[in-house]
């Protein structure tokens, strides 16, 4: 099940701020109703304040997710408050990119913070 | 015909402001005139307020236009109305974008509210 | 429901052998079990021996299946022989394109008659 | 050559601002220096105000280019002051995207009111 | 009207075979039931014996049939006799490849000779 | 962990030969060395005898996967082996094309019987 | 030699504001330095004041710099140049974009004026 | 190791602002855990202040990272800090694309100053 | 003008037969009766027997036909005799491919021995 | 350096004829004359016969040239010699796909054994 103590972060390597982008292809969870497994991406971008998100830790917590049974909206506000709470930053936004059920493609967005004035 | 009663919604599952989008790629109606079918998309993007949209029971209500005689633009606006109806959302957007007819493809796009800051 | 009767034809504008390709993207018939509709494409390559098939009675003959509850291989096989029965050509291949079902793209071709040599 | 008294339009379906497009890639001219024909896109976006333009009407529209000899330039502008004339819309655009001509391809885009703060 | 006295040829400039391949994405003709107007692609390829067909005058013959009703397939025959009878090749082919009418497009194909064997 | 008790089949609707093609973009199971999730597609291609392969008991077969540790070459074979002897086709191909690791990305392909001559 | 004497003008049709885009994908000069050829696409964007550059003088134009040894900064800020003296246009853009030398694309863009409220 | 004494200017050739991209599609350095190569794309998109990078001293630049263990964060960050240091340019951004580690992709997106209003 | 004493020649490297395939997208000439450039592709693809044509070289060869007055069919041609002369290879094809004229574009293939039977 | 006894093999799986293909699009060596890095796509598609190449040793093996300078030629035939006798397949095939010098892309094949029949 889905454990955020499975992220770990690491100090930014730069006083001058900066954003980074972690595109995961290879996201699973299973549709609490159904059963049937969901696939799709998630789109992580953020400027970090103090700390950066170790990125195997962040493939781990991801994995978590695996056998879950959790809605697309759910996952989305989970994982950001997940990161949120882990790392902080100035600003961050996850959007997960869902194939199709029924013949209907999802997009979800959640943010934290202003969005910063240039990235 | 179109029956806005196949609509079913969901508390929202955070406070914090977050944005979804739906894209269905298998729309069809009849155009008024001829009777021949009308092939499109239903892309769907919206901040929810307090609730969404379930989404099986929006697979039913597009396929609810199957057999109906419609125009572009009235199939656009109602879907935007029979929806802010529904889930009275923050902000809504419903672009339909169409196959061509006689060589000329079209989009349709109807919204309601302010387009939110942060999405 | 599905009526071989709308198909009609026209003599071969030359003897010498050619080929003719038709391409529908917009067909659609219902799932005989779930109820819900398919969508995909029906692509119609053959040599004509005598007649050709008239463009406008075959996407007539295409729609009638819009609301017939019928499998994606017998829709494949009963399209070849319809259009066998109305034609008689040298050579016909059908090959339907399906949209996803659980995740799953399908395709299924049927042919008549001999490959052409030349084509 | 160009007739604008083909264009026919009906009454907008709502009252709430919406917008619409039509691109047609089949359009035709004719070089009126070398006399050769020029071959591109209109894509027409508009925000109606009382009125839509028909689309049947705007394809015969279109057509009645085919063997007129007019620049690029003049052909976006005249398409614009038609349509304004027959529609009298809240905004719109016309953009004519032209094919080649001596290794140099074309744009040409014309406009009508305030960009509507909405689309 | 279409006009094969438009075609001229020259010399090929070497003995060993060799293969040329003429792409036009700009043909347009006339439907002869609707009148309205036909857009397509013309691809020629040919192995030549003693000449080559010319190319701007390949295209003042592709534009002879602008303002002509002809059925697809009529257009694709006549094509190749009318380049066969000027430049009796070793072995020719047209591929017409037409945009959408109805949402079915279409591809004609018409041979003249045995495929040669290097090419 | 992968269970062919859940296929079944229905009997083939032609006499005459045909093939389908059903392809899963969905497939995921477990690398055996690192524990990690393995991503990828499952190509299956066949030509019936007497029976076909029904479409959810395929999709619950393949989930049957999801948590097993098996590597690229025994999903393979193992596929093959099972859908082989549950239909008995006249030809059918297995092809899994999996998402990179380590930077290498790899297509893994197994077939059963002698090709058709006509697909 | 690069000469802006082959430049000619001819006057806008229209008293409204609108942009014209030419883009020639078939650019070459060579480089100061080595002596190899470049090659490149300019892309011209700009709204007419009074006069509009003729499409035929501006391809004679660009050819002129086929055999000037001349660097990518270079060439963006003459052809600017050029064109703003010949034309004096409201606003103008010029992007070059260049094939990869070393292992690295460039694009270089120049502008002149203030960019237009409305294109 | 990186050699920031490679990198070369030489003078802006015109007054007027511009800005100049270069994209390197061959970069390669070494994760400074695993000792594994890193694979991507630095994107390095400028404003000239007095002084432009002269492009093989970039080239030399980029290639003295390749055995060197450093992280995407840090790489893009002392990339930004040289060229600036080199340079002083108006604006400069660096966007460094690496290509997927364990199923994740990244982007790291560094700037100096202000961006400009007309690019 | 065309120099085929710039081709150069290495032994191969095996004696095992192989392909070499060299792609250059930046190929120019000159139309001989228009005085107007042509651009191109020129894709070479070879089985060599015992010498392989050095890369540099070739790139220069290509440049030498910079500013020759040559219509497509002799470029290939020529291409085709200059290259098996200089390397005598087991078998040798020359693809060029030509962007527009006129709204035509071109493809001239020329080879040289028997297909090998295993590339 | 190119060092083979990094490779390591394990039994096939299967006693039935398959193929397996391993897409490598993170290759680099160095040219021996100019000392740049070359950067390329490694293609392996091969049929086993008793021994299958474990993938985590293939990628060691193929960084092993990564400070190497050698010619395309060289690397695609050592590539193929070093598989050959680790495996010793049934049929193999060594594809390198090269990103571009000098405006010229190139691909080297080379291959051991007979075509399987059916793959």
């Amino acid at each position: 099940m889905p454990d955020s103590l499975l992220l770990e972060v690491f100090p930014t390597p730069s006083k001058t701020p900066f954003t980074i982008e972690h595109i995961s292809d290879e996201f699973t969870s299973v549709c609490p109703v159904t059963g049937h497994p969901d696939f799709g991406s998630i789109e992580l971008l953020y400027q970090p304040a103090e700390t950066c998100v170790e990125l195997k830790s962040l493939k781990l917590y991801y994995q978590s997710f695996r056998n879950e049974g959790i809605f697309y909206e759910a996952v989305t506000n989970q994982i950001r408050d997940d990161l949120v709470q882990c790392m902080n930053p100035t600003w961050l936004q996850i959007k997960t990119v869902w194939k199709g059920r029924g013949g209907i493609r999802s997009v979800v967005t959640a943010t934290f913070g202003d969005v910063p004035s240039q990235s």
